[in-house]
């Protein structure tokens, strides 16, 4: 008998039919032998709508207090563990929900985007060793007030990763409405492949890269904790992705998968200054509106100036020009800006490229040999980043994906 | 500076509007210079889309398990409490929401009707002497394992007279549809007019003839701890009907109020042997069918046998005679059922009747000369109730009415 923890989303719960279906898989699982902690999200829709009626009590224009929007977004899951509770003990089953509080998740008092501080899970093992499966409301916690507080983003697959932390589980399954990870996006490369095993820094690297299965925080609490968990689809009964701390043989796969991102826009900055603080200037303004920053490029300088170059999304760049140009002055006189919109991102992502030479040269190779220009590179120890045109990536993708020998050879 | 406890009810805070007409009136009272508890209801429709959820998870011939039922419907007041709150903090207000389990209201562990045990209200104290205005969910509280229970029926009323005692509350306010009690209804007797004071016993038997402001388990709680409460409208700022213990200047009115209720069916057990255990078994029998019984009447016996009379809701008469059917074979051989359809009853209430004689005939006399013919009669130390027929219960409402001079005499 080993010891499950389960976490279906907002989709798979949303309607009464996919709540018994979901129903269905969890007293299935149960009966199979297992002990389960089934983590639930708001039935999807719910939170928006609740967002909007507290829009609508505040007139808008104001922000609801957040300790309170915590206490109404919380409804949202309470609603769903009661109902898949019932909906398992109207099979036969034995289910109790929970909510954060009661499962001893317990956070800091940050409201609406709280960090797990502590699990007390007493409640869960009792439960579970008086047969029960245990339902469990994701997203959410208790302060150490003992108000009810959210995680935020992404809060869902976080409770089910540090609640099987916290219980010592075998496993931890992420349901979602994918098959698992793939080595590229399907509707791009027909040949991708789902992947069987991912390490966590792969799967991290993959997250980063705009393969939104995870969250990053979610996949990073898994690492530091040694969690082993399944991205798997809550429609079928496939295996799924397997994401665990690396392995020996994960290292003779050199390239365990490709991910892409559209519609980037590229700033460089001219004849920057090369003295201390100038980076430090221009990345602290644009922080400071908000814009997220990637693949930071800097050339060694020959001349006493050079040029940063780093890529925005597309929709942040008109904000960045503006948030630049009030800064551009401080950085120096000759200082001047180039931006330029579509563009993408490719991404290969591996293990094995620590051990194995040449994959940086393969994958330049492969590019040119398919006509397709370079932008920008960046390299981590485990991806290979480079800027593309944005009309190019899915031939990018392709020759890529093929190249490292990813595709599956029965894909029609 | 006073501490009041409100309570608005499901239709009050039915919309965001009316939310944030609720979220004005509680901000107003606390700058008129009052501490404030607001005990809130789920919107109204909330409750019945959520029973209709849990019947569509657990295919409606399945009962949902009554602990999963409490987690579900108390989500519908968790709603409301953090959308009244924040209504209030973007009006420029300080208020913070509570559930039943976070302000202390500990019950017993039978889930969808539990009862109260104890209150602890150190946090509910902690916040108001912080000069915030506290936000209760009705309805709810925690049973001794910690987990959500709720009160059942007239559930919030209770939390608000309970919170109003446990805190020692200079009054406790029910804001409600209506502008008070009435001496009759208004719908009936025009000329019927609020009462301004009303004693506990007075408005338990108003209560349990039919005057529905309130359910009698909520009075009886306000009168056993001393509870001041106020029946008023949320629609408008007039005081409404204030319900305390007796007062000496109360006795000098004969009748306080008038009752009425309608669409009830009489049953006669005819020739029943006058021995010992027979009305138990009968009424034994009715109450094993969820029936509630109503006015029962049996005279003294000449002849060694007599015949028991009741009213139940016409409703409930068909299932009462088959379940009495079924048990009349026990009670005698020549017993016979008789029923009787389209009655109603008319019922005087007040204290002052104690001390002053002739009430009975005086309504006797007077139904007499408005040519209504009374069935039965039953008394209690402050109540006379009658049964009529249905077409003659607003004429006889209206005769009794002006007879004991209840009459507004500035109504149209």
């Amino acid at each position: 008998m080993s010891l499950i923890v389960q976490k279906y989303g907002g989709t798979s719960v949303g309607s009464a039919e996919r709540i018994r279906n979901v129903a269905r898989r969890i007293l299935d699982s149960h009966e199979a032998g297992d002990q389960i902690v089934a983590v639930v999200s708001a039935m999807s829709g719910v939170t928006n709508r609740l967002i909007e009626l507290s829009e609508e009590v505040t007139g808008k224009t104001q922000n609801a207090t957040e300790r309170e929007m915590d206490v109404l977004l919380s409804t949202g899951e309470q609603t769903t563990i009661a109902l898949i509770s019932m909906a398992i003990n109207s099979m036969g089953g034995k289910a109790v929900s929970l909510t954060g509080a009661q499962a001893g998740i317990q956070t800091d008092g940050v409201h609406t985007k709280a960090r797990i501080s502590n699990i007390t899970p007493d409640e869960v093992h009792r439960l579970l060793n008086d047969g029960n499966i245990v339902i469990l409301a994701g997203f959410q916690g208790r302060s150490p007030e003992g108000y009810i507080t959210t995680l935020g983003r992404g809060g869902s697959d976080l409770t089910a990763i540090a609640m099987a932390a916290a219980v010592d589980a075998e496993l931890c399954q992420i349901y979602t409405d994918v098959k698992g990870v793939y080595t590229c996006d399907p509707r791009v490369v027909k040949t991708a492949q789902k992947i069987e095993e991912i390490s966590y820094d792969e799967m991290l690297e993959m997250a980063s890269s705009g393969s939104k299965v995870m969250q990053s925080r979610s996949v990073e609490f898994a690492k530091k904790f040694g969690v082993r968990f399944e991205v798997r689809s809550s429609l079928n009964q496939q295996p799924g992705t397997l994401v665990l701390e690396e392995t020996m043989s994960m290292e003779s796969v050199v390239i365990r998968g490709i991910s892409l991102e559209r519609d980037q826009a590229k700033i460089t900055i001219e004849g920057v200054r090369d003295q201390p603080g100038t980076a430090a200037k221009v990345f602290t303004s644009i922080a400071g509106a908000n814009i997220i920053v990637d693949m930071i490029v800097q050339n060694v300088s020959k001349t006493g100036t050079t040029d940063i170059s780093f890529t925005v999304g597309q929709a942040d760049l008109a904000n960045a020009e503006k948030t630049l140009n009030a800064v551009l002055p401080d950085i120096g006189e000759d200082v001047s800006l180039v931006s330029q919109e579509g563009i993408a991102k490719l991404s290969v992502v591996g293990i094995g490229m620590r051990s194995h030479s040449g994959v940086a040269s393969q994958m330049f190779d492969t590019l040119s040999k398919a006509g397709i220009n370079i932008q920008m590179i960046s390299t981590s120890e485990i991806k290979i980043t480079v800027t593309v045109g944005n009309d190019e990536i899915d031939d990018a993708a392709r020759a890529v994906h093929s190249a490292f020998g990813l595709d599956d050879e029965s894909a029609d």
